[in-house]
């Protein structure tokens, strides 16, 4: 890994998207210039960044100029291709690392690797045939859910089993891609934790904040979750325990299922995550600074919470509402997106529901 | 004046420093993109925008390029030479506006124009000639300060006069400029209010921040400010007034002296202002924020204070603690200028030092 990026220094950062774009923004408050990588033109990141690359991950020529004129590597998202991944590796660190990628990349490693540090998941099995998810299906019940094992996000490659007669057709949805099938969780409520960690290995997660979604997509965050105080700390130490065992750097989102028997942890995401936008205003140092600061080899900040906080993801034509909700006690962000798109992210807001309490 | 202008709009910044590149995050925030004009090379500004040109404020083409690229002009300081306004006033709006500016371009005219408000302001008199000093020295008296009208800056242009001996001296350090002589005030501490004010006329203020100067240069702001409630309601109804005054849209910098007698307005800055740097990390909504809303014709945010805070600036080699201060819980905010020159401001700290009250 990298040694402390003195301010002046140039982060790349692949992906450039709105995570992207607040990244580069956090890394702008500590001096840092960002170069996005990013296959898609007009990215929202490359508006509020020094430079930008506009090509595919399989052109290595791009991949190399780009890696020579940064002094580190990050990420937005976790499907980056391995080829990629394999040419910028051998020339820069990529922090959080290939580890946390290989495990997040693949629905059924990264169950195992959870069940593995004596986690609780969902009930999992990997599903290579037809006849594997039958015989899944015998021991894990219906109703439960196929998902191919990579690529998944917010909710697609997905299909749910009502009843045994589902299962033909939910495997033809899959179209032969290698996938896992998944039990449900009778659970109350499902919370995340943000957690940090930095290059000496010291760690720091941001409150729980709990989530609804709608439609398969985040629609609001809410800081404090509703839990007691030991599934504070049982949450806080679940994050800290994945992200030990990654030997991890840099911010990871870790979604977690409250259920009468403990917290199953649902799925982690090596970046930044939805679940953390309320932290830009809810705490002094929001996850976007503390993922460039551990990137960057810096210590981790103070993400103490001063505010409670609704988190209000704007979806498509959601934002029509700006006008309306720009008169209203709530910080704005919007992400620079030209079109609005159905189920397209757009922007969120951070409503302020009060003073942090104690 | 502008409409409201929408999510993707683009706002063009006169001059490319920090502010500017404050400015161009906080723009970035509400989904608009930036485009930079500064004569200088590799602007910090530069860094978070989506263009940038480099050129001097003589060029008429690329003057007219700028303005023809952006739907609305604003600047991050007041001595933009009148030319290019008279250029680009034709073309776009530029809020805060040209009353502000010829007001705060010319200290005689600032001190008039506060005067005839009814605002206490320090004894003041027009020099134009050795012979105006010597009688200006006669009403005002020593210790007083002789001060070119135009184009000062953080104590640049300014000569003190503790005795009527030093006149002769002083007047020659002006190099014939018009020059106006101030008297000093005696003042217990020095506040800043930080206003905002909106299109439809509408004015919100950050609560008053207490200044202090090293070596003619702010060194730290601290909120909240030593006030007593009245003077606290005081200093918002002078910002107010002066914003008013001007039919000023954006943020204003109002620097007041606490004085026996009440408030004395030292200076104003038709711009977001460094003693209003402690709103980054203090309100859910900044001053860059503010200025960003008011010139893109948006409502004003809610500027209320959740923490009390004490803003430092880096001057010069002060970013070589940068390694100590990131262990601490300290907000870092660095301009991303490539050297640290001896008096340049290099960033700013905001240090958290608890919940605001109330």
């Amino acid at each position: 890994m990298t040694d402390r990026l003195a301010p002046g220094a140039t982060i790349g950062i692949l992906g450039g998207g709105q995570l992207g774009r607040m990244l580069s923004v956090a890394a702008s408050r500590l001096g840092f210039k960002t170069h996005i990588f990013e296959p898609g033109a007009n990215p929202p990141a490359g508006q509020v960044a020094q430079s930008v690359t506009t090509a595919p991950y399989e052109d290595e020529a791009a991949l190399r100029a780009f890696a020579a004129s940064v002094d580190v590597i990050t990420y937005e998202f976790e499907n980056i291709p391995t080829s990629a991944l394999d040419i910028l590796e051998a020339l820069r660190p990529i922090p959080p690392g290939r580890a946390a990628l290989a495990t997040s990349q693949d629905r059924l490693a990264e169950k195992a690797f959870l069940r593995d540090l004596g986690l609780m998941t969902a009930p999992f099995a990997d599903v290579a045939s037809e006849a594997d998810l039958n015989s899944a299906l015998e021991t894990i019940g219906a109703p439960a859910i196929l998902k191919t094992r990579r690529f998944g996000y917010d909710g697609k490659g997905q299909a749910r089993i009502m009843a045994l007669e589902d299962a033909a057709s939910a495997y033809a949805d899959m179209a032969g891609a290698p996938s896992i099938l998944e039990g449900f969780v009778n659970f109350s409520n499902e919370v995340s934790v943000i957690g940090a960690r930095a290059l000496n290995g010291s760690v720091a997660c941001f409150d729980p904040g709990e989530n609804v979604h709608l439609g398969g997509i985040l629609h609001t965050t809410t800081v404090p979750a509703r839990l007691s105080p030991s599934q504070r700390s049982d949450a806080v130490l679940i994050a800290a325990r994945i992200l030990n065992a990654l030997d991890y750097v840099g911010v990871m989102g870790v979604e977690l299922f409250v259920t009468a028997e403990g917290l199953v942890v649902n799925e982690i995401a090596p970046r930044v995550h939805n679940s953390g936008h309320w932290t830009q205003n809810g705490c002094v140092i929001d996850q976007f600074e503390q993922h460039i600061r551990a990137v960057a080899g810096w210590p981790l900040g103070d993400g103490s919470r001063h505010s409670n906080v609704v988190m209000e993801n704007l979806i498509g034509e959601d934002v029509a509402r700006i006008p309306q909700i720009a008169e209203s006690c709530t910080a704005i962000h919007l992400y620079g997106k030209a079109e609005a798109k159905p189920g397209r992210k757009m922007g969120h807001l951070n409503r302020i529901i009060g003073p942090a309490k104690g």
